[in-house]
Formats: C-alpha cells, structure tokens, sequence
C-alpha cells in the first residue's frame, strides 16, 4: 500500500483516504487500482459494513493525473478506448459494484473523475467548501469515467448538459439543491457527519443494504417485470440471513435490533 | 366488503378508504385484495372517472399487518419471493396499471408498503403532518412492493438510497420538496383539496388521461423509438373517442369542453 | 425561406426565430420543416458551432397550428399517427438529433408542442414572463411531439402527471425550480443572456461537445455496459480532433484553450 492512499478500518468502517494534497488529490494509476483492491476486499471482508472515501488538504480529487497517463504521440486506434475502460470505468464501477454502502466525504475540490467519482458513491456528504467541477469540456475531452451515465440519473439531463457543456464549479449548497449531494455541512464537521453516517450503516443489516443498492443501481435501467423480479429474490435471500430473522423478531418482540452483519 | 376497507363513488370518483386507524391502517391479506378488486372495477366501469385512496386516523398505511402473514418458522425455497410477488407487488400494479388516474390522499403516516402505495399512486397530496418512512432496513428487510423500482425513478438513486439506507422519518415538507409529492396542505384542507383535484379529474378526457399515465409509467423504461411509437398508436387510438372530437370541436368554438368519458 | 421563420448566423451561432406574433407563433407544417432544414443544416456546417431558438412576440410557440393539419372528417386508420410520427415528432428529434447544442430562449407562452419544442433543447433559457403549459388534455388529446419522453426524465413520472392531466400554466420560475428550466431571467435580459451561453457554446470543442449530448440523451435508456461502452468510443473518436489535441495542449502549456471546432 502506497503512503498516498490511507486506508484504516474501525468500528467495521473501512475509511480510503486520498492522500496527496500537494497535487489536489489527482489520482494516479497506481492509486486507482489501490482503491479498486481495497473496495474489493471490502465486499468480501465480513467485518466490513460501510466504506468511506475521503481526502486531505483542499482537495477531494483533482481529476486523473496526467502524468500517469498513457504517452502522447502516435496512437493505435482502440488505445483511448481501452484506457478508460481499464481505467476510469473500472473505479467507478467498483465503487458501485461494491457490497457494502460507500460514502464520500467530499472536503474540497472535486474534478473530472474526482467528481464522478463522489457520485458514483451512495451516500455523498460535502464540506460548504466543496466544489464539483465537470472539467471535461474545458479541456477539450468528452466526459469519462461514467458521468453521461451518473448524472442524468442524478439530475435529469438538461440540467447535466449545462454542467457538462460549460464546465463551471458548482458549490456544495448548489449541488445539494440539485441532488448531487445529500447534505452539506460545514467544513470542520465533516468527519464527524461522515463517521456518523458510516456508524448507522456499519449497524445495519448488511446484507439487506447491499441489495437494496444493487436493486437501487439497477432500477432506471429494468423495466417493471424485471425489477420486481429482482426484488422479490433479493428478499428471499434476505430472509436467508439473521439479520433478517433479528429484524422480524425484534419488531414482534417491541424491542431494538442488534444486527450482525451475517 | 369488508368494514375495514371503505369503498363509496360519488360524481364519478371512487374513494377507497382504509379504516383501521386502531392498527395506524396497517395493510391485511384481505384489504390488499379488497383495494386490487376495487381498483380492477374502477378501470372497467365507465362511470368511474378517478379513484382516491385515503385512510382514517392518524395513520395513512403502516404498512402489511405481519399478522396476515405466511406462517414462521420453516419455509420452503421460493415462499418469500412468492408472497411478495402475489402480495406487495400485485397491489403495486394495481394502481399503476388502473385505467383511472389515482391521487393519494395521505392523511398520516405512510410507511413501509404504505409508502410505496402513495408513491405508486399518480398524484400524491399529503397532509403536513403526514410523514413518510422507508421502514424496511430498520427491520433488516430489503424493501419491497416497487419502492426500488418507483424510488428512483421520482428523486434519483442517491436520495432514494438514503431513504432506504436509514429508514429516518420524512416530513410532507420534505417529501415535497424531494419530489415525493405534488402538494402538501394544512391537515384540514386535504379532503377538500382531495375533492377539487379528483373532480377535475374526473371532468376530464378519461380515456386520454388513462393513455398519458400509460405512457408516462412506461416512459422510463422506454427508448425514444419505442416511446414515440407508443404516443403515435396512444393518439391514434384516442382520436376515435368522442372526448376527443368534443375537444377539437370545442377549441374551434372557442367554448368550454364538456368531457364525458366516452 | 419563409418570412416567418428567420434564420441568420453570426459568430458561428444560429438563430431560429419563430416570426408569427399575431398567432403567437403556433407553429404552421411548412414552418416546422423549415426548422428541421435549419438543424439538419447547422449538423452538417462547421461554420456552425450552437443554434438558438426563439420567437418574436408575446409568445415562444402556441403549440400547432390545426389550420395547417390534415382536413378533419372521415379519417383513414394509421392517419393520425402517420400526422405525428412526421410532423411533430421529427421536429422533436431534429432538436435532439442536432450535432450543435441548441439553446431555447423561451420569450413567451409555450404551450404543446411549442413547450416540447423548448424542452427538447439542450439548454432552456426562460424570460421571467414565459410560462409552459401543457394543453394536451384540456383538448381532449395526448401529449404528442415527445412530451410523455421528454418530462419523466427530467421531472419525474409523478409532477409529469400533474402537468399533463391539468393542463395549466406553470411559471417560468416554478419551471426552473421543478427542472425544466436551467435559468429564468428578466424578460429585458433573455436576448443578452441567449447570446453570452451560445458564445460560450460556439467558442468551445464542438465535437467534444455534440457527443456529449448525445451520450446524455442516451443515457436513461441505456444500461451501464451500453453507456460505458459508448463513453470510450465517443473518447476514441473525440481524441482524433484537433480541439482535443489543443485542449490537452493548453493544459500541459497552462495557457487558455483556443478551439476552433475541428
């Protein structure tokens, strides 16, 4: 594990913290396959219920690191491509592929990837200070790394083109009233917010959050058949659980659940 | 009919009433069946213009009376998966698929399959005190009855997700302001508001507005080329109504139209 | 071209202006062809980098003009969708089918397919004095031109209804505020403001930019392999301009881009 990406798990949190704040939090190569691993290890680590992303200084993350990226110069057709498959696509997707509820705690800028990245994440916190800037067409690129796919399901798409089109920064309380965050907090209490959060998903039923993401994920692209259908077998693996026994039984017996994770 | 499930239809709008307040309108077997077999008329019977579902006490719907339902204790693979599929799911598409525009009326608290019968329904007002709760992960349940499926769809993954996630109690004013619901108004005001959203209704091109909820429902399931298609065949099928011609005739008449669901 | 649509270019920008004031610009067949000509054009043209639409007047379009629909009377089935598949609904697609971004400057009432038209752009500008209004249903009709497409995904299932059963105005600002507008403005402001987003379109990496909007309109209805898939390849094709080679220049020389929508 590289010093620039932290990665600390407590009270079955597991906290990703970004850690290059001289560079804004662009992220490298390396750091995204690192962030890649240890979401992965996080959907099959039972001690694991919730993950949170985070960063330090004052950035959240600044956009893909250019220096890590493939060299200029001649290219062979399917090398763009193939980049953002393997690469900004494979982040994204983990984030959302993830088994266990991931929250961002967006404490400064968030660029490009770096902000699709935050809203490929379930839960999205961000300090007053936070900004998210849609950078791509400021730089003459076509938006990456799932951002025609996120927002219009976020946000509707007249309201992602403008973002898109002209690339401005949006204001933590902007993309509050827009629904690309759920709440802004002030900057010193983002931590604890995001602690908070991750504590009461951390002492949920695991596996029922779980589903009920991908169930969530998948809903705007099933039709009804298919997405009744999935979520009638998601509860009969639910009930399959203890958590679920704990949950029925707690209710019956007028008292709190203690859910387990199992 | 039972006295539990109130049924009475007036200048063409049918009001399906739960009346259990002693259970905060907690669902049944029986009333779920009741409130399909209502709704299933009400789609057939031309003198049905608009259906409102509206409940007594301080409760809307606290969702399914687990008292109705399958026997603890063993279960063989496929139970739970069925009784949601013939349960939650059923009275789901019962209003969705209901050939008359269907305001919920939600007088208290909606929560659990409750909500998902609000949030099926066409147009939604809520009282101010009513409130809205996604009750499924506080019982280790997956949610079901659409909520995965209709979530999204009316606020967006993300707000959908820490709905789900929680489980917190969401005020009218909130549920308003999200996209939950179309209006909220003062306790004593939502009948009549009730009334006057029905009547006109109920006033209206019936067969018209049964095509554009069609049409809406399946709007986001649907490519452009499919969902143009289906506006085409809509109209056309519409313009042989004598609503229709009694909308067209109107409007070079330069008089008001009298619709009268034919 | 006829007198009541203009059409000029400067700075790379095109304007439709909708000329028929004393008719509040309901919008005549020959006149809805001549805007398809204009948008197929503005696809082909280099010289064309954004296009706005607007109107002269009170109002922004009335809807269509039934003087100019095919004569009532015996009907032959398949005539009324035939009349939309290739009146309004080519419209509809030629705005969202238009390789350049196309902003609305809504300056009046848009009503049907006039409110269509508006919320098939790209972008929607709207004079504090507009006002959207979905008449379909108070003639008898179903939303045609899109409408049951187009407002789901930008509102949601639930106040698409409320606006297409009812049929009333709807303000710019409750517009804005619902999200089928991106900016109100005073009324004196419109022209100005119209002007300032289409520079801004105009001076940016046009191919970049017209594949970004068909990625977002593609987007909810498209499953995440589709719409990541297409991301790459819309990078791939977009890395072979010589705007994405400058946009990368500029940022590596920490200069201003300059693109020139090649």
């Amino acid at each position: 594990m590289s010093a620039t990406i932290e990665c600390t798990t407590a009270d079955a949190v597991t906290w990703i913290t970004l850690n290059r704040p001289e560079a804004m939090n662009a992220l490298t190569w390396d750091q995204r396959e690192e962030i890649i691993g240890i979401l992965n290890s996080a959907s099959a680590d039972p001690d694991v219920r919730a993950v949170v992303i985070t960063a330090t200084g004052r950035g959240f993350c600044a956009g893909a690191d250019l220096g890590g990226a493939p060299a200029t110069g001649p290219r062979v057709p399917g090398d763009v491509a193939r980049t953002i498959r393997l690469g900004a696509q494979r982040l994204i997707a983990a984030v959302m592929d993830c088994e266990k509820p991931v929250v961002a705690a967006v404490n400064g800028t968030a660029a490009g990837i770096g902000a699709h990245l935050a809203f490929a994440c379930d839960l999205v916190l961000a300090a007053e200070s936070a900004r998210f800037i849609e950078v791509f067409a400021r730089r003459g690129l076509v938006p990456d790394g799932g951002g025609a796919y996120l927002l219009p399901r976020l946000i509707g798409p007249q309201r992602a083109k403008e973002l898109m089109f002209f690339g401005d920064a949006l204001s933590s309380a902007d993309a509050e009233r827009l629904g690309l965050v759920n709440r802004t907090v002030p900057d010193g209490e983002l931590r604890k917010t995001a602690q908070e959060w991750a504590a009461r998903l951390a002492n949920g039923p695991t596996r029922a959050i779980a589903m009920t993401k991908q169930l969530v994920n998948a809903s705007l692209e099933s039709d009804r058949a298919t997405a009744f259908a999935a979520e009638a077998t998601a509860q009969e693996i639910n009930m399959t659980t203890a958590d679920a026994q704990e949950g029925v039984a707690s209710f019956k017996e007028r008292r709190d659940p203690t859910y387990r994770g199992r």
